[in-house]
């Protein structure tokens, strides 16, 4: 047994500095859980941040409602006259507008921004990474990808020193429940999203989730953080789940693998940034096979520190705070020693591939005659295209009429695979309208 | 297809910031990969930290000796001398001294550190944190604990505003590996460290890894960070690997589990910080249990982010000088602003606790003789010590004459198993000498 010590709490800044005064905009399940922490862990981030801290207020768009565990005193519906006396903005409220007229003032004013809004940041993070550097103000967002697992951090400052090749994620909680369900239960994709619906698990209205729009937007963060690029949420392509079967789950496990809904940038050989978000056969020794349900988890490929794997939950009124807090505590303590972080730094000017020119192997369904040299024939319409073929199964109908072809490709540009397909569905030997291709990531 | 346009690298220091120059100390495996990268990486990280970088010399013990990418005329014996024109010293030598004295000389005079060396920061960290604060000079240390993972930052800064219930990790690749290959093949632990040796996971000398001493140094880190608490190295309890046998791996088989070497840093319920490692048996739905060869992965439980975790190489030279770059990069960049960030902070003069105050579950193993009510008796010695019994198999020998028990506990205080296993050892009707006790960890 030992005693310990404390000795080495001193710190460069007096116990006498001024009060970094906050405003919180939001107040919902995020909201209330960051003005909990404020509360709870004041002691600790003051010690850290070197500064006392103090709610100021939180601007609700309903300040009638009673909201418990906050001073009704601290409620406002006047956003804009909050801002205008705060050090640092919080702004868990979500959506566009007002959000991004309100942070642009607070910026504009010298206030700082931690900030969970990632449909923001996608839809608008250059104008915001620029209004932050013309301030002179942070711009953190640590919550705004993967909920609470410290992401951004690590990409933005660990691994400046180092070159990174790929980032890919599960970074959609709803849509990992509910492939899940169809993979472990068997269910077709209406029922686990009733189910998750039912749950909690996915919205009223789930298509921001369901058509990957919600991944796309983290996806378009991860890639700018990752490559120093400008990536704007629209131009990530995206294809999201509805159109997966029990089948498609039933040929991953053939292949030893699950499908989920990644999210990947790379950077391709000329230097262009691809990103996309779609499902994707991953096999089962990859760490983003063992991601289960609503979890989130990031593989990061990097030249020197080869790959790393973060894992954590991707939402949630708490572990969104818990990555707020984190923020805000930076923030406050650049702050009061009057320096900042570049909030986005942009080192190269690239150019954002479009999907076609993505780079991917691929597991291609199709059902064809069952007669004699069909597979030649098939297979000659993959080589025409340049698309190399891994592995051909074959199984043929009861009826013996008709077989099911699954080949698994080696890495190819993605449009010599639309291309193979788009002849293979012309073809009188292939049963019409029954081609099934899905993008295999990780092997 | 988007074009992207190159709008944010404005940042507030100009180009012509004044140099840093850079003192690398020890030149090995690690130190050759942080001279490749800061010329590789040199732009990026210096329109991060916003100055120019120059590395102005390379101590090593053998100055004679050519080292290939390395500059001859850097190469200096005067480690020193070198010292004192730096602004930044980067450490990779290893040991204790004289890599002690060097940093604490260095930061004297203001410069601050960036070291690899978790030995030194095990048994001489309050002393440097200490130097490092009355200096007002970072000292960063990201590569000490598990490698290229950045686990160290998100620690000390992602989650302030949290509240860490627990740490436990895989931070030694060479037991990890030994241990994998006695899971995955069968082999007893000599013919797995000879392996081991042979492939270059292990050292001649092995000791320092299979007894844990080294998992023990990165543990008194880890608990350092995640409870703001002085922790010496040499407070920590270690068990090694070199007792683990193929019996012991075949049961936890049977369990649904493997085996791994954890290191474990938990708060007890009154404040007490208990950290230790030793096996376990980690269940296979727990990450940690599909953690393999030399990987690393530490998981963090915290109060609100829930259950997170970090996983990457934990050794290797290019790995580790990617998180030496990514510390210097930051370190490079307060230093031009005037500012640090505390190296540890102390927020609890928390107690060590003994092993004996450690609250797990085990699994306990023993060779009864087989007669009538020896398990009844077997289970009030259990129930004596206050140990609830979570599960118990018997296993009757061919002869008849003799069973294996397999009892698995609920979560106890460690004294109270060991004093179950005591009084069970002095039983007639346990079978000398064979007791066994694993703990259990992650269920």
């Amino acid at each position: 047994m030992v005693d310990a010590k404390t000795s080495q709490s001193e710190d460069d800044v007096s116990t006498d500095a001024p009060v970094t005064r906050i405003a919180l905009l939001g107040c919902g399940h995020v909201g209330s859980q960051v003005v909990r922490l404020l509360t709870e862990r004041r002691a600790e981030v003051e010690a850290w941040a070197g500064t006392a801290l103090e709610l100021t207020g939180v601007a609700v768009k309903h300040p009638d409602i009673e909201r418990s565990g906050v001073d009704p005193a601290l409620i406002t519906g006047d956003a804009a006259g909050l801002i205008e006396g705060a050090d640092i903005v919080v702004e868990v409220m979500g959506g566009i507008e007002p959000a991004r007229g309100l942070l642009l003032a607070a910026m504009e004013r010298g206030a700082s921004v931690v900030t969970a809004n990632k449909a923001l940041l996608a839809a608008h993070g250059p104008e915001l990474y620029a209004a932050a550097a013309e301030a002179g103000v942070d711009l953190y967002f640590e919550a705004a990808v993967a909920g609470a697992i410290p992401i951004v951090r690590p990409l933005r400052e660990s691994l400046v020193g180092d070159e990174i090749d790929s980032v890919m994620g599960i970074v959609n909680g709803t849509t990992n429940y509910i492939l899940d369900e169809m993979t472990t239960r068997g269910l077709a994709f209406s029922d686990a999203l009733a189910q998750a619906q039912e749950l909690g698990y996915a919205e009223a209205d789930p298509t921001a989730d369901i058509e990957g729009d919600d991944a796309a937007a983290k996806a378009a963060i991860l890639a700018s953080l990752a490559f120093g690029a400008v990536v704007p949420g629209e131009a990530v392509h995206r294809e999201g789940i509805t159109m997966i079967t029990p089948e498609d789950i039933k040929a991953a496990a053939a292949m030893g693998a699950v499908v989920k809904l990644v999210a990947v940038a790379t950077r391709l050989d000329d230097g262009a940034v691809s990103v996309r978000v779609h499902p994707a056969m991953v096999p089962l020794g990859h760490p983003l096979a063992a991601v289960h349900g609503a979890e989130n988890a990031v593989v990061v490929q990097a030249r020197n520190a080869g790959r790393l794997m973060f894992l954590g939950a991707g939402a949630g009124g708490a572990p969104t705070a818990s990555a707020v807090m984190g923020d805000l505590a930076t923030v406050a303590r650049n702050r009061c020693r009057g320096v900042h972080v570049p909030a986005m730094t942009v080192t190269q000017g690239g150019r954002i591939a479009a999907i076609d020119e993505a780079v991917t192997a691929s597991f291609v369904s199709l059902v064809v005659r069952d007669e004699p040299g069909v597979l030649a024939k098939i297979a000659t319409v993959f080589a025409r295209h340049g698309v190399s073929v891994a592995e051909v199964r074959q199984n043929h109908s009861q009826t013996g009429r008709s077989a099911v072809l699954g080949v698994t490709t080696h890495a190819s540009r993605d449009s010599q695979v639309t291309d193979t397909l788009s002849e293979l569905s012309a073809m009188t030997q292939v049963v019409g309208g029954r081609i099934r291709r899905i993008r295999v990531e990780g092997s």
